[in-house]
């Protein structure tokens, strides 16, 4: 194996593309992010990391809400678009149709693949920047993305980032069972 | 949009899939994880959630270090295999082919994507679980898979899991480059 440089050939494995919705003071924000990940199954909860200087995470501590939207293929200029440009210049409410949940707090993308309303349970610091671990209280998906009651995500088309080349990749094909597929080497 | 039974059924966005590697005492052990997230660039941090009785958090715990590998679809059935099956049960040391990086301290997976040797920096309780936090010490790669020295996903071929149907999904297509395909969006 090759030894690369951390610095100028750092990459990482695929993370997933999710918009982070924000309402505070009536202005609703969007922004993407890729540092996302489950932290827990019951209760459900969602962690993201993101730069303490971002408009979004003055509006979670201010407001102690935010949703995590799964943005379908379909939506992936808009995604991108909303990871560009800051709330602070410019008013980016209107980039995605909203909804709103049975907690009534927080914003969500109307017609994304699945939307998480998250309550903020936690911040902890890593190297200054804000780690925000929510709690799912809600959670919503169109009836066209779901097969027998679950989200399929053959039907949501979502996509991935990838930071080694700066770009989103799509999901194409499921290619096995988990916790099956390594079967055949257990002895 | 529809409401879903948070319970019944929970979904979330692709997640990584990763081998996490450890040695404690000469026992070099792998453990599937997808509770994995990048934390911050500089310095370039990891970090992953298990259980805390997982026997990888244990030796996370005594030996203070761990490696993150990306495997390739190759790799797809021992990746499998070492989530499916304890290193409390099975010596799983042989399942794959391990170097060890200039530390020393831990093994990581010949001919993996890309492998990152990480000395844990912190331990935060979430639920009672470990999220390890890692910074990263080394990166490897296996020259086949890297495009002007670097990375290349397209030659990795990595797979994502998605729990909503409990499968592993292949990346396939480079769709669009990130923070170019919303400029038509900007006003």
């Amino acid at each position: 194996m090759e030894t690369l440089n951390i610095r100028k050939q750092f990459a990482n494995f695929p993370m997933p593309t999710v918009v982070v919705g924000t309402e505070e003071m009536g202005q609703i924000n969007w922004m993407t992010v890729a540092w996302c990940m489950q932290l827990e199954y019951n209760p459900p909860m969602i962690g993201i990391v993101l730069s303490k200087n971002h408009h979004t995470s003055k509006a979670i501590r201010n407001t102690g809400w935010f949703s995590v939207n799964l943005p379908t293929i379909r939506q992936m200029e808009s995604t991108d678009y909303v990871g560009m440009v800051s709330g602070k210049e410019k008013d980016k409410s209107k980039v995605f149709p909203s909804f709103y949940g049975d907690k009534k707090k927080v914003p969500m993308i109307e017609g994304c693949g699945i939307a998480f309303e998250c309550a903020l349970s936690e911040t902890i610091e890593i190297n200054g920047d804000p780690l925000f671990i929510g709690r799912v209280e809600g959670m919503y998906s169109d009836p066209e993305y779901l097969t027998d009651g679950k989200p399929d995500f053959a039907k949501i088309h979502p996509f991935v980032f990838c930071m080694a080349d700066g770009s989103y990749w799509s999901l194409e094909k499921r290619v096995a069972k988990a916790w099956k597929v390594g079967e055949s080497l257990r002895t």
